[in-house]
């Protein structure tokens, strides 16, 4: 009943059926495991032979025109009408089931396996057939040896109308109209920013600007002579088709064999090895630039790192990779944009720290040698007493990020939050709407295999159950049984263990991994202080250069978190796919719940030890003679002297450099070429034969393709996107520089993706979407989250609290002179505990000074905290009030005085709908 | 051109025209000013005299059909395809224009603005008979003397179903499905709740439980054959009807006479009186139980106080006055189901503090006589000193609210609110989805009568203007740059004045509300301290009940709340309405608008007391010997000593009690009638010819309707329950009752509004809508803001955080004894200035206590803040970050938790797609 057409090799582009003409637009491909396999129809006695339990129904010699069910929902969605169990009711019990199920614990009878895979391969394609799908198979003279075969499916106009229709897709019409002009300065101005612009836009011809715009409406074949049909091949582009084709694939159910729906099941089930939709042709440009295809373009005008400085030609990546990856690289476009205007505040906050930092009081007194303060030693024992002045470069460097211009940016910050969230929601909605997606449905979703398995398993045991309850039922009450349970879903109770496996893992690895890299830390710091304090610490003090250990621990520290990452990603995948405990319903909510998860461990990894220099570290140290002491021996790390901020300062600087960078491209570029590498070495063994024979003829575009790599979701990208974030908003008012290093990051990043996507990447399917999901609400989450760790940064870790309270309480000048003597507390020698005095360099001191708002010994509370200490604590957190509140009263402000439609698309929307009334008014008359 | 049909009075239920067949969908209200202008072609001669500069087009005597042109859009929808100009482009410049300035500065020449004003009515009723609608109008034998005229409009079937096709209307097809029955114990259990349900259950028709559900579909001609059409007639029932004429009235232009758009400006500039549907009939029963119609249904089951216990037919309510009002009161219902757990757990608080307060040691402690603690006095010179224990009272009665179990309360009422915000969402998706509104657009806007007056004058100032330049024009380029100017809209020079006067105001009425306010509560309070003082201060103490000063304090600025409220209001309407300074383009960004000024005036008058009392009296009130005065020799207020918190109490109690309870049900009960009883009395003197007249028919449905008063919009409903959940949200930490005395408002408060809704107004146009609008971020802005409002009146104004603080730092005992004695400083009374020592009874004191946190005499500072005072502040503000972010995340969390839309609706939203998909292939395959 298949039309298999042996393919002669003709067509040149390799874009073509074999006839030169059908389009091929979608490839499925499938791995001929045995040649002996490839007999069409297997012999009847053998089949019954793999079958476990159960019989196997006649082929149906003509196949009933079944109309297609686009949803039979996997269950849930069948409903009482009888719609769903359709499929289920024309199989007898047993037998269908048992297929699935050992095919999904394939592995042992290998031979029977690959027979069942070639009838339901047969099934699905002749369910295809009758969807209205041209198909052409490779025969056996093409598939020799293990090599992959091809199924090419081609959608004639007929399929193509029909399901543009169900899917109420937006066409333009033949009905244009002019965008408003705008009129005298406004207009001239306009101009000359295009002409400024000039050299920063692509050359792609969709990008250019018109004055008018086509009308659109959703596709009806009643109404043909509205749209603007030039020829029906190429009405619907290519990525439409492939769209259109998917959309058939993903509905098209496999009754008779195997009770499973859609394409994505089928491979799962190693059925199909791959389906995609074809490239358009080779990204090298080989013919005249005039002729150029659109993955030419691509490449020529947006893949290349050359074009750095130009915008994207979003139009064009939207019409050939869809709405889905076109929304990614706008959001990209976006996200990269406004960090330029925040990178130029932020290299202007940090020159202001350059500028006034030999005005700065308190780094001017730390510096100066007269001003003698001897400091009490740093550990028990083995360290020293020494001189404040050691420390003079660090303070200097942490003036650079600890001054008042640094509260600013914070502000600054926390809106650029909220106007990069509402410039995006504008941006999107212009998008939506020059890509006709205003009033779009959200497409149906579809179960996922795992889901659909689980319910398959549930179903059986149920049944078992029942066959156990009552051994004598005739065939006929398990059938009805088994119809009826077509309604099954899942309840709270198998739902339940999933849920608390996810929680407790997540939650225990939280746990473990805040205790594993605490300890690791801190072991790592102890060794160093133990062995550098001897000779080499006062020796880097006199560097002064931010403290070498300081680099030497952090690097240490980063090497550990990156390879960690990898670990925890795979953990959390496997976590959500092997265990797989939710079972969520659908593909789409399962990749939100996998982001999540994702997002959660990778933010903690990210994070973790940023938050702990940024709040923890040197916060419980305890004061000299009492340092508190953890696990007996090891000793609570402190910062060191020019505070906690400088620390986090070079922290984020060479995550920032490093990581970010430097390592994360490396990883996407070096990685994929790796991978490809192994794929092709694979490959070369099983493929030798076929690639002997295809000598002969060049390769079709579909071995070609087959070669890249498959596109696997956008969540990594995505993912990379939103940690960078979190570094450019989390911790933004420790480092200023933080948005230049992240701008500097994207200009790369998006040539890298783009080239990934043109070069090395299948074409995936043009996904529709709206929106990107789940992305958003991290982060405007993450946005959230940073209001409040910027106040805490700027009130606890920054020394702006303590020096404002002094100005305006203690100094009794009314200037900062003096604001060091005030920050340290006094230490009589003499109350050092046994065993605790430092062993060398005693001298005649009698008092030493240590950091802290503590009373001195001769009071009568020595060493309890002191006034002072509770004042700048009050202060601390009343900032902390004060800036939280304040800044997310502004953020809604700005979110509220942004309106979220842009002005012009609100008047081309009425516009819109005016003319499309009109239109449809005169039809009527003319009835 | 206009059928008039003399109405013969024969149909009875006076809800047809006179053939008794055609139903009166629509009456429009005129009055005629004069017999004389009844008669229907005024001589031309005398017209043309009438109109000051320009000439009249003559009546254009085969009106060519012109396309309704449901958006020309104000001149910015016009567009340059001359589709706006259209109107503008027949009429020569000055006439019309001249004609509506005129009107709308009505006044002098009443009788040439009166017969152009028949002109005006004459030609737009012209128009509504074009679009299709059929019109029986008042003779002059009905209309003598000045009595209101009645024009009567029939919607068609033709109309009908063309305007629904239009509108996008859902209608319920032939198709039904089965509704997902439960199975086991769910299903036993939701039997059981809906016995148990049962008694609450109004007896309406549509309420009933059904178990399928007709599928709905966008109304199309071409599909009749899908709907399940029983009776042109009744397909579509009255509201829809309304609402389709109403849609047709707004839309109609009157381009000849005057450029106008819609019967809302034809109202506003006094063509019509009012334009109303008719209401379905009386609400008392006449006839049998049975043949109830839906207005006495609603009167039986909805709109008595009897019924107080019943769920609303929500469906019902929405069938007859459309799904604003709908939404209206399915949200109070909401609200008010909500309360019921709300202030049970408030109960359950409250009984926590009535138990515990013989336990409750800091108040065993202040009653203690024994523990003599000698008080400073509280004013300079007039008072006295006193004993602590005098305040015992107070004390315990402010233990009652003061008590850890509020902190739990407070988190429980901001997680409530969470709640409530989401369960109203759901609420909402569900009845758009079984109001079938699922998808459906928004409706288009119309332009506001003012904003084209605007933009008329400032045509017409630009036209002057293009005149005075070049003197002698000819008429054709005038014309032309008169069509261009179609295109004009507002810049924002234009607005930038109202914008500014706008915000201003609003300010300025801020800053002088809080002065004024201030100021009076504290003069009265001074007066009451200066005169109380000498007598009867002591003896109101030794009452023991919370001092009576305060509640006449209190009481006095309730009514001058209340009394100022309505001023504001009136202020705040007349600042957006006859300055219109801002200008909006629509009806409703106008009523956007409005609401927030108004609800920000309404406010801050409603909580400028109780604010000042939480967070600023007795704050800056000083010390004994050291009282803060401002002006000079005002005195700060400084609380009872039983705390702050006692008297903010009282205020939220007397507020909720007294303002909401009583004094707005009354106003809105009393107001009403006596407007009405006016309007009777006005009419009375005018109608008594007509009413004479009448006497031989009965009066007909719309002489009755027309007496009732007009529907004013839902603001003032939606502000008083705003305002109200304020109270119970903002302040709960305070007043655990407040949910309780909410409740009880509210029950009345449905009632009362239905009785309103069903019987004393006209009936209200149905109006379409998905949702409550700018109330629900009002709502929703409330509900952030009480999570800080809450963590300062728990930290601050209770003495929660310094009794923590006690306990863990301070007690020697580990226990709550001592807190008294914690809490008070001591003043050695030698250092009293001069005139400042209390005139009586010193006696043999030299050392007084006062409630502070300061140094004692005998320390250094003395006087100054003592450590506790920072180790409190501290505390107080770390509740607040901690308090504040946790109830934040927490209220997130619920948020993301509880899902927008309930599962049975995605699942229904599911099954009727895949349905509809099966209706239309099936179809398909049958053409």
């Amino acid at each position: 009943s298949i039309p298999v057409v042996e393919s002669r090799g003709g067509a040149e582009t390799g874009q073509f059926f074999s006839d030169g003409r059908r389009k091929v637009d979608y490839v499925l491909v499938f791995h001929k495991r045995r040649p002996q396999t490839a007999r069409h129809h297997p012999d009847p006695q053998d089949r019954l032979s793999t079958i476990s339990n159960g019989n196997f129904p006649p082929p149906p010699p003509p196949v009933p025109p079944a109309p297609p069910a686009p949803n039979a929902g996997g269950g849930a969605g069948g409903g009482g009408g009888g719609g769903g169990g359709r499929g289920a009711g024309r199989v007898s019990p047993g037998g269908g089931d048992a297929v699935c199920v050992e095919l999904g614990a394939a592995g042992g009878a290998e031979e029977s396996s690959s027979l069942e895979v070639e009838m339901i391969r047969e099934e699905f394609e002749a369910h295809l057939v009758e969807a209205g799908l041209e198909i052409e198979r490779d025969g056996d003279k093409e598939v020799k040896g293990h090599g992959p075969g091809f199924t090419r499916l081609h959608a004639p106009w007929h399929v193509l109308s029909r399901e543009a229709e169900f899917l109420k897709i937006k066409v333009p019409t033949k009905k244009s109209y002019d965008l408003k002009e705008e009129s005298g300065l406004s207009a001239s101005l306009s101009v000359l920013w295009a002409r400024m612009n000039e050299p920063f836009q692509p050359k792609v011809p969709l990008q250019q600007r018109t004055r008018t715009k086509l009308l659109s409406h959703t596709f009806t074949r009643d109404k043909l002579h509205l749209y603007d049909i030039k020829s029906k091949d190429t009405f619907f582009d290519n990525a439409m088709r492939g769209r259109i084709v998917y959309e058939i694939l993903r509905r098209t159910a496999c009754s008779r064999t195997c009770h499973t729906m859609g394409i994505t099941t089928l491979i799962a089930k190693g059925v199909y090895e791959a389906a995609f939709p074809l490239h358009d042709g080779d990204y090298k440009i080989t013919g005249h630039m005039e002729e150029r295809n659109d993955r030419q373009l691509l490449h020529e005008e947006w893949a290349r790192y050359s074009a750095f400085y130009k915008y994207q030609p979003i139009d064009l990546i939207r019409k050939y990779f869809g709405e889905k990856i076109g929304l990614y690289f706008a959001w990209l476009g976006v996200y990269t944009q406004l960090l330029i205007p925040a990178s130029v505040v932020g290299i202007i906050v940090f020159g202001y720290g350059v500028a006034t930092m030999d005005t700065n009081v308190p780094s001017l007194e730390m510096c100066d040698g007269r001003q003698n303060f001897t400091m009490c030693p740093l550990c028990d024992g083995a360290c020293a007493f020494w001189h404040l002045s050691t420390a003079c470069g660090t303070a200097r460097a942490s003036h650079l990020f600890d001054n008042p211009a640094t509260v600013f940016f914070a502000i600054f910050m926390s809106l650029w939050v909220a106007m990069f969230l509402e410039q995006w929601k504008r941006r999107q909605i212009t998008l939506n709407h020059s890509w006709n997606l205003t009033g779009m449905e959200e497409d149906e979703e579809h179960p996922r295999p795992k889901y659909e398995n689980f319910l398959l398993e549930k179903r059986q045991r149920k049944l078992m159950m029942k066959k156990k309850k009552k051994k004598k039922t005739e065939v006929g009450s398990v059938g009805v049984s088994y119809t009826t349970m077509g309604n099954d879903k899942l309840t709270w109770r198998d739902r339940l263990p999933g849920y608390v496996i996810n929680v407790s893992s997540i939650l225990f690895m939280y746990i473990w991994l805040l205790a594993i890299l605490d300890k690791i830390i801190y072991s790592i710091s102890i060794d160093i202080v133990r062995y550098l304090c001897h000779e080499v610490y006062v020796s880097i003090y006199s560097l002064s250069i931010p403290s070498l250990s300081l680099i030497y621990n952090l690097s240490l520290s980063m090497l550990l978190s990156s390879s960690l990452e990898s670990l925890y990603y795979h953990l959390s995948l496997s976590l959500s796919l092997s265990l797989s405990p939710e079972i969520p319903k659908t593909e789409s909510s399962f990749e939100e719940r996998l982001i999540l998860k994702a997002f959660l461990l990778k933010f903690m990894n990210a994070y973790a030890p940023i938050f702990y220099v940024a709040f923890f570290k040197g916060r419980f140290a305890g004061r000299p003679g009492d340092y508190v002491y953890v696990f007996h021996n090891y000793r609570m790390e402190e910062c060191a002297p020019g505070g906690c901020l400088i620390e986090l300062c070079i922290q984020l600087s060479i995550i920032m450099l490093g990581k970010q960078l430097i390592q994360n491209n490396i990883f996407e570029i070096g990685i994929p070429r790796l991978k490809k590498l192994i794929r092709t070495m694979k490959d070369k063994g099983a493929g030798e034969v076929a690639k002997e024979d295809n000598k002969s003829r060049p390769p079709q575009r579909w071995n070609i393709d087959h070669a890249l790599a498959p596109f696997e979701g956008l969540t990594p990208e995505y993912m990379e996107m939103i940690i960078q974030f979190g570094f450019v908003s989390l911790f933004v008012a420790s480092f200023p520089l933080a948005p230049l290093f992240a701008l500097l990051n994207n200009v790369i990043e998006i040539r890298l993706d783009a080239k990934k996507f043109v070069t090395e990447l299948r074409r995936p399917v043009a996904v529709r979407a709206k929106d990107i999901g789940i992305w958003y609400n991290i982060l405007s989450g993450m946005g959230k989250f940073s209001v409040i760790i910027n106040a805490f940064v700027i009130s606890f870790t920054s020394d702006f609290i303590p020096r404002l309270v002094y100005l305006y309480m203690y100094s009794p000048t009314g200037t900062m002179h003096g604001f060091i003597d005030h920050t340290l507390s006094y230490f009589n020698v003499s109350n050092f505990r046994q065993g605790t005095t430092p062993s060398s360099g005693q001298g005649n001191i009698s008092i030493c000074r240590y950091k802290d708002y503590r009373e001195p010994p001769w009071s009568i509370d020595a060493y309890q905290f002191s006034k002072q200490y509770w004042c700048v604590l009050a202060a601390r957190l009343a900032f902390v009030i004060l800036f939280q509140n304040l800044v997310m009263f502004l953020s809604l402000l700005v979110a509220w005085i942004i309106p979220d439609v842009p002005k012009p698309i609100v008047e081309q929307l009425k516009r819109e709908k005016t003319l499309l009334v009109d239109v449809f008014l005169r039809e009527e008359k003319e009835k």
